[in-house]
């Protein structure tokens, strides 16, 4: 078993990595002085993932949802609910899916071992019939019908659905009430015998644990998997936009947008690039910064505000959006202010405040077991190390930032979308 | 039963008030086009009420912490458990303590007159044994433990002490483990009776539903209850704080802080006074104004920055809290900005931004109907009305937020709350 420690000077910090014998991939980030517990077990298995091979096989292609929908499923056993189970060691536990992964987790400050336990238990042990993937239809049909109320998720993958032409990205998580009619036992069973193999997974676990602790439950519990090679396939998506505007009606009392700049995405950003992008948006867009201060002057947004720096496999954006009176004018003041700082470069004083408000935030960070749980399955997923990530903050000059805004954030290359009230005849 | 239309002529918007002969106060917000929708069932009793009396009776003292700890066994019935029986309805629900009410809620696209059902029969029938309860004690004493690891909990926990002599405010909502092991089924019912009567309750119910629709269910679910007289009472509080530095070890990366202003308390805040206090925050701290940018600048915070208006019976409070390298030289920076701009008042261009953003985001919470709901019940809790509100931001001027500003914020009665890392050695 390999065990290697991982240190941060800066942070004064130090984690395990562990390359389990049964495959899987395992953190242990120990906070001493902290009573409380968190457990990450996710798999590289998301929204996105609906056409893929197994050891050179043929491509398959399953219905849109079903990451979402097995892991809805995967509490249930034969013997009854996981969160029941946990309800005795009292954990808190919950689960989610997203684009590229899903993960289940809990944290707790009693029983740690239990929970870990009942966590790797239900995870490894799919229990589908007919009737109980039936039964599930209804509630994950409300909660897709919930999201189409909700004006910051609609204006998101309508913008999505407006920059890509190809990738799964700008289909909804959830899938669709017809897609996930399509969804069987036997297809739950198939994807889940390919994705939640423990070499294609990551747990991670922080605060009050120790190495041996983590290993001596996970030595009982995991069972040895052949490793398979998977394939995921996309379909081949151009540099350019689809639509540069699109529009949905919906009764709202402020309209809604989001800008997306569509960046190339051949391969994914590392920890340095990652540092320079997170700089550089935060000198432009954070709500220090000069251009946040100008559209708030002009009354075209109010503090609901922000960027995001949205990448995964196949596809990375930019994303500024909120609310405003008059999305049209915003998204023009936005494309303005980047055409203009891309000739004369971000400010030394603008890009030092964002370096250390970047920097401040990634820090702190670690005084949460959830945040740096979290945050370590992330960067695992997408192949990069927290600590190399800080370090990248802290070492990162004007120049690299200034590069990176050259090669990023086309005005020629962006999708506004706006959901807003229908007009008055 | 008596039914009013309140109505927006900024939102476009209106809802009702139903005055229902059973005692309980229900909110309708019906907006058109939403598919979905959200029900809030809260009473006036949180984790502060722990001394009270009945139609005149003596004074009856509770241990700390009931409050919650009634709120998680409410849950339970004889048949089971609540949310099992929303799982068949789909829904999404939830509840919560706080200082000054316990709500119950949930959220869902089909089915809702059944949901609410089950919201209205399980608050309205609790069930205790001595076995259930005692059984609860390990899951609430790992709540507790987890809030006691979490750094920005024990910051404010600690500014509260310093700052309040005697107001139960200064006590953690969930008790200690040694409160709650004083908690009986006995004790529930006691409190439950008191505190669960129709008449100290509000229902608030917005989306995709009519005022028809919710009597409907209203009628057939809600026990009319006698109306009881119920005083709360608390110690008499001095306007000083009590200490002006609290400092914990604890193991943090970045060190956090609280600056806790103590306001005068004596009564609570109507729409106006808070209109003008928000926007005067929004002028002072928010991210666009010239104290952000000073801290920022001086790189004695990073974003994590916040500012709150802390109010309810018998305590207000203005708090600033934050990570900072270093907490006392941020205070300091944050108390003399504030001696300066009580000599100069607020500048008009700052006062119009602050003012636009304040109104922009009441607006456009109007967006989600969980937003709705718990603004309505929020408000109503306190004797205030949210469109009256929103009306007050757009009418407040530059001499309203200075007069504020003139009685609030005093320098002299602040507590410094500081977490931080042990020193080295």
């Amino acid at each position: 078993m390999n065990i290697t420690e991982i240190k941060s000077e800066i942070a004064g910090d130090s984690y395990y990595k562990v390359e389990h014998p049964s495959g899987l991939t395992i953190f242990v980030y120990p906070k001493e002085g902290y009573t409380s517990s968190y457990a990450i077990f996710g798999t590289r298995y998301g929204s996105i993932n609906t056409k893929f091979s197994v050891n050179g096989g043929d491509i398959i292609t399953v219905p849109d949802g079903i990451a979402h929908y097995l892991e809805h499923k995967l509490f249930e056993s034969e013997e009854g609910d996981a969160f029941v189970r946990y309800a005795k060691t009292g954990a808190n536990a919950n689960a989610y899916t997203s684009f590229e992964k899903t993960c289940y987790l809990f944290s707790c400050t009693d029983k740690f071992d239990e929970s870990l336990e009942i966590l790797l238990d239900f995870v490894q042990d799919p229990y589908f019939t007919a009737q109980t993937v039936a039964k599930e239809q209804g509630i994950i049909g409300q909660e897709i019908k919930m999201y189409d109320d909700s004006p910051d998720w609609r204006v998101m993958f309508n913008m999505l659905e407006g920059m890509y032409h190809n990738h799964p990205v700008k289909i909804d998580i959830a899938g669709t009430v017809e897609t996930i009619a399509e969804i069987t036992a036997e297809k739950l069973y198939e994807v889940y015998n390919v994705f939640y193999n423990l070499n294609n997974m990551v747990l991670c676990v922080a605060g009050n644990v120790t190495v041996d602790g983590v290993l001596k439950v996970a030595d009982k519990m995991l069972k040895p998997c052949e490793k398979k090679e998977i394939k995921n396939y996309f379909e081949t998506e151009p540099y350019e936009i689809k639509e540069p505007y699109v529009e949905q009606t919906f009764p709202v009392s402020m309209p809604l947008f989001n800008l997306g700049f569509k960046e190339k995405a051949d391969k994914p950003l590392n920890e340095n690039q990652l540092a320079c992008t997170d700089i550089l948006l935060s000198a432009l867009a954070s709500n220090t910064s000069t251009l946040y201060r100008k559209l708030m002057d002009s009354n075209l947004i109010n503090s609901s505000f922000s960027y995001e720096l949205f990448e995964g496999p196949g596809y990375c954006s930019v994303i500024f959006g909120g609310e405003s009176r008059a999305p049209k004018q915003a998204a023009e003041m936005i494309k303005q202010y980047i055409s203009d700082i891309k000739k004369t470069g971000i400010d030394k004083e603008d890009f030092e405040i964002a370096r250390k408000s970047v920097y401040g935030d990634s820090v702190s960070s670690l005084n949460s077991v959830s945040a740096i749980s979290n945050s370590i399955i992330d960067y695992e997923m997408q192949g990069n190390e927290i600590f190399t990530y800080i370090d990248a903050v802290a070492n990162a000059r004007l120049e690299d930032i200034n590069a990176r805004l050259a090669e990023m954030l086309d005005v020629n290359n962006c999708t506004l979308s706006v959901v807003k009230q229908p007009e008055e005849v």
